[in-house]
C-alpha cells in the first residue's frame, strides 16, 4: 500500500498515519520527496480496508499495490486454465458454444432444443429450472423435473448441460443434473453462495454484475477459488450505462482484460448483453473475434411463444446462420468452431 | 400498451402484432395516424414483456402504459404511509434518525454506541449482525449473539432496532430481535427473499441497489407488499456512475421522486451514499433539506478501530454537530428533528 | 406524441393538456381506456419541448412518436448510404481502413507513417493538424503546414486524407486538404459548427459524444444533413460508464443498432475506444465482425516516442498483422479488405 | 509517479522503464519491495502521458502523485475564495441567488423578470442571447439585442448580470454587457474558449459537463486560471448515468468534494440538475444545505409559453417561496440568505 500525503501534511499526521498502518501489522517505509511525502505500507492484513487510511488527516491518496485477487490471476497460471468437461474443454482451441432455451419448458421444448442445439454444432445445452420472476404470478420454472428433463434431452444427443443456481439449498440438486453450474449476475456478490460453490468440485460459469467492475468480477472468483473449487468461467454479458437502446451495454473489450489479468476461460453472453434478438448474432461474432473461449446463447424452437426472455432467443435459423459464421470468424483469432 | 409501427409497416405486420397481443388476452384498439399506425393493447397479462413485441418486424417503439406497480404507487394511497413501531413514526412529521455502528462488534461497543444514538437524539439503533465479507478470513459478524446485545443496548435507552437480513433462513432470528428488517442493496432483486420478506409483518427497509432505477426499486416494494406487508420503507443509499471520487453518487433527486411516485417513506443513507467521514454530515443536511422520512447514519465510537466501514462512521462529535444542523434544516421543508 | 394521463387526472387536467396542444399546432385525438386517458398530438412543431407536457398536473407520461431525425433514419435511404471518395467507397463491400499517427509531427514522421499505411493495405491517412491541450504548454499542432505534409504524404501513395476540423475558422483550410474532414466527440453537440458542415460539400466523419446517446449522435447527424450535405460518417469511440480499466467502454453494440437505425456508414475507433494498444487489435476484429463498415486506428513508426495518444498508436508490426485477422473476418460479414 | 510493476516484471523492462522516464526528464528512485519493485519520478514534464509508461510490458499500475491542477487546488488559497463583483461576493457569508428566464425573449419578458427576481431576494439575473438549438429552425436568441435588454433591466433593479458565451467571438460582446460569464457544459472541455477566458478579468462561470468527473472540472478552471483570470465559480448541474427518471443525476456530493479538493466558490444549478420544475426547489434546498456558495435556477413569469427550458422554469410564487425555505436552512451551515 502507498499512502500520499498532502503537500502540506504535518508531522504529526505522518505519524499518526505511520502508527495506525503498524497497529495492523504494516511495515512502514517512509519516502520524503520534493512536495510530498510517501509511505509504503508492507504485509498486514490482506483485508485492511484502506479506505481508513484514505479519510484520515493530511492524506491525500491511497494505492494498493498488491492486486485483492491472486488466485485468479494470470500470474497464478500465465499458460491460462482450460477447463475440462468430459471431451469438451473451454479455454481450449475449440470455441465452445453453450446454446439452449432460457428455460425449461416441457419435455417436448426441451427434446426440440437439444436437438437444434446439437444440431447447429454446440457442446453444451442451457436451460433454466428455477426461474424467480419479477412478478409472483409468473412462471417459476419446472425445478428438480426441469433439470431431470433437461439431463435426458442432454443425454440423448451427447451434449452437456449447463443451468443456474439461485440458491445454496439447490446446490446439490443441480450438481446431481448439471455438468456446469451458473452463477447469475445478481449473485455476483452474494458471498454466502459463492463461498458454498468453493466448495463444490465442479465447474462455475461466473456471470459480471450489470453494475460491477472487472476487478469486482476477479474478487468474486476468487471468493469461489478460495474454497478450492479451481474450476471457474468468467462470463461478460452487459453492464448498466445510460444508453437505453439496449438493455444493456455488452462491454466486448472486458473479453481482452480479464485475458490478460485471469487465467480464467472466458465467456460472452450476447443474449444478455443486448436483450434482443437482432443484435445477438453480430455480438456473438464479436466476441469471437475479440477471443472469446465460448458463447452463451438462448435459441428456443418457438421463441414468439417462449415462457422467458422470448424477445433475445434466436430463431433456430439465425442460429445455425451464425454458427456458420463463427466457423469463418474464429482461424483469424487461432480458433475453430466445430 | 401502446405499440407504435414504423412508417413503413405492412398491413401483414401489422396483423401479426394484433394477433401476438391478443394471444395474451389483450384487446387491442387499432389508430391509423399520419405517418404511424399505433396499436393500443388493454387487459392481457401483468407481467407480459414487452420485449416480445419489440423485437417484432415493422415496430418502432413500444410503451406500458401502466405502470408496473400498483400498491407501491403515490395513486394507492395519496396522504402517504406512515410506518409505526411503537411511538416510532417514520413518514411522519417528526425526522427519523437512525444511527449506530456498521457491525455489532462487543458489548461494550454497542452499550458505548447506544449511549451515543440516544443522547444525540436518534430513535433507531443500527447494528449488523450478519456480514459476509469479500474476504473469506475477515469478520463475519457476530451472529444471534449480536442480535442479543444490539436488543440489550437498545431496550436500555429506550431506542428501536434495525438490522439486515441476508439470508430468508435469517428471518425467524431477525423478526424476534428486530423492529425494522433492513434488505440490503446487493438484495434488492433477490426475488426469494423479497418473497419471504412479504410474508411477515414487520416493517422492511428497502435498500435501492447501485445499478437499480428508480422504478426498479418501486418494483421491489411492490413484490414485499404483494405478499402482505404493506410497511416497506424505501432507502437511497448512492448509485454507480463514472465518478470515483466518492465511492457512490448519492441521488438525492431520488428523495422526492419518490414522493411523488409513491406513498412509502423515504430514508437516506449517506454513510454508503458516500463511503467517507467527511461527506456523511453534508449529504445528510441535503437529504433532509429535500425532503427525507428519515436517516440511516453510521456512527462508532471509535471510527478508527471499527471491524467494517469505519472510514465511512461517523465521530461521536461530528454525530452530534450533524443532529444540530439537522434540528435548523427540518423546519424549512415542514417537519422536526427532536 | 402520445401523452398519458394518470388514472386519478381530472377533467380540467385533460382540458389544460389539450389547450396547450393545440396552442402549439398539434391536432389532437382523446382516446379513454379503462385505467387511463391518452392523447394524441398529431402535427405541430417540430421541436415541439415534450418536457412542457410532460411536468403539467395530472400528466403520467409523454411519448414522441415521430422519430426526430429523419434525413438520417433508415427509411430515408433504407438500401444504405455509400460515401464515396474518388476510387474508395465507405459503406461499400469493402471495409475501408483509416490508419496513422494521432498528429502530424514532422515530415519525416509523416512520410513514414504514409508508407506504413499504405503497406498494410488502408486507403486513408489519419493525422491532426491542431491539437488543443488539456495543458496550454503542450504540443498544439503544425497547423496548415501539418496538413500541407499529409496531404503531400498521402498522394505520394495514393491515400484519401482524414482530419481533424476543431473550429467554424478552420473549415476552409481543411476542405482544401482533406478529403474528409473529422469531427470530434467533444464538438458532436457544437450546433456552430455542425451547421457550418451541412453548408460545404465534403464527407464528414462524425464521432459519437462520450456521452451521447445513439439518438442523439442521429440527431447531430440531421442537423448537418439538414444544410444540404448528406454525406455524413457516423463513428462509435467509446462511452463513459463505471468501469475504469478501459479510458472508455466501447459500445460494439452501437455499430449493429446504428445500422438497423440509419442508412449511414458507421466507422469504428478502437484506438479511442480502448485507450490501450493492446485493446486495439481484439476490438478492431470485434467491430468488423459486427458489421462496421470501416475502422480508424492510430498506427505510429515509433509509438514510444509519439507527441500524443502514444499508449493508444500500434506499432507497425501490430497494425499488419491485425490487417491479416481482418482479412479472414471480413467474409464472414459478407465483406473484404484489402 | 509511481510505477508500479509486475511481480514478474523482468530485470530488463525495470531497466526500460527507467530509461523512458530519464528522457522525459524525470528522477527515478528504485524501491525493491517483496512482491513488487515500484518506481518513483520526480520532476518531468508536467503533462507527461502517464498511459505511455501504462502500456509498457512489466507494468502492473501506474498513479500520478502530484494533483495535475495546481491554481484551482485548495492548497493554493487555503482560507478560500471569495469572488466579488461590485457589492456581491460568491464564496463569502451569504448565498447569493442568480435566478431569471433560460432566454432572453422580449423586452416585456426580461422587465418583468428581473422584478420577479429582484422582488424574492436574489441578486443577480440571468438570461441568454445565444440559443444554438438542437432544430436549426427554433429560436436561436435574441444576440446583442437581448444583452442590451437584459443588462438594462437588471440595472433598473440592482441586479448583477450572468450570461453565457457560446463561441470565442462573443467574448467582446458579453464582457461589455455581463458581470458574469458563463460557460455552458457542453464547453467545459472546449480549450480554445477556455484558453480566450483565460486572457479576460470578469468572473467565469463554469460548467461541469454532463460526463465530466470532478478532477476534469478542476482541470478545465486550472486551464482558465493559467491564463491569469483567478475568478472562476465552479458548477454542479448533473452528470448522465443510468436512470431515466430525471434528465440529470444532480452529484450533490460534489459540492462538499469540490470544496475540500478548491478554493473556488462553488454554484449548484438545479434547473439543469433535474430537468424538472417540480424537482427545483428540493434540490435548490439540499445544495444549500450541502455548502453551495450560490444558486442558478430559471425563473420565468410565464413558464407554460417561454420560448426555452419551460418545464424546468420555476412559476413566480415557487421561486418566492422557495427563498423562504432556503432563509431557514442557511444559518444550518452558518450562511444567511437574503
Amino acid at each position: 500500500m502507498l499512502v500520499v500525503m498532502q503537500q502540506d501534511a504535518s508531522e504529526a499526521q505522518i505519524q499518526k498515519i505511520i502508527q495506525r498502518l503498524m497497529e495492523d501489522g504494516f511495515d512502514v517505509h517512509r519516502s520524503t520527496g520534493v512536495l510530498h511525502t510517501v509511505l509504503g505500507g508492507v504485509g498486514g492484513k490482506d483485508d485492511f480496508d484502506t479506505a481508513v487510511v484514505q479519510v484520515m488527516d493530511g492524506v491525500k491518496e491511497v494505492h494498493r499495490i498488491v492486486a485483492p485477487y491472486k488466485l485468479a490471476s494470470r500470474a497464478f497460471n500465465p499458460a491460462g486454465t482450460v477447463v475440462k468437461v468430459r471431451d469438451v474443454e473451454i479455454g481450449g482451441n475449440k470455441v465452445v458454444v453453450m446454446a439452449g432455451p432460457c428455460s425449461v419448458e416441457s419435455y417436448e421444448q426441451i427434446e426440440r432444443s437439444a436437438d437444434i442445439v446439437a444440431d447447429g454444432g454446440a457442446s453444451v445445452l442451457r436451460g433454466g429450472a428455477f426461474k424467480p420472476r419479477s412478478s409472483p404470478y409468473s412462471f417459476q420454472g419446472l425445478g428438480e423435473e426441469g433439470l431431470r428433463l433437461l439431463r435426458t434431452a442432454a443425454d440423448r444427443r451427447g451434449l452437456l448441460v449447463i443451468s443456474e443456481v439461485m440458491d445454496a439449498v439447490q446446490i446439490p440438486l443441480l450438481t446431481a443434473y448439471s455438468d456446469i453450474l451458473q452463477l447469475g449476475a445478481r449473485n455476483m456478490q452474494n458471498f454466502n453462495l459463492l463461498r458454498e460453490l468453493g466448495k463444490i468440485r465442479k465447474p462455475v460459469l461466473l456471470k459480471r454484475g450489470i453494475a460491477a467492475t472487472i476487478e469486482e468480477l476477479l474478487l468474486s472468483a476468487e471468493y469461489i477459488m478460495a474454497g478450492g473449487n479451481y474450476e471457474v468461467i468468467l462470463c461478460e454479458r452487459g453492464i448498466r450505462t445510460f444508453e437505453t437502446y439496449t438493455r444493456n451495454t455488452m462491454d466486448i473489450s472486458a473479453i481482452p482484460v480479464l485475458h490478460k489479468l485471469s487465467h480464467l476461460p472466458v465467456v460472452a453472453d450476447p443474449s444478455h448483453g443486448t436483450g434482443r434478438r437482432d443484435l445477438v448474432p453480430p455480438m456473438a461474432c464479436a466476441s469471437v473475434a475479440a477471443g472469446a473461449d465460448a458463447l452463451l446463447i438462448e435459441v428456443h424452437h418457438d421463441p414468439d411463444h417462449a415462457f422467458s426472455d422470448g424477445a433475445q432467443s434466436l430463431y433456430p435459423d439465425q442460429y445455425f446462420e451464425l454458427m456458420k459464421q463463427l466457423r469463418v470468424i474464429a482461424p483469424a483469432v487461432g480458433r475453430v468452431v466445430e
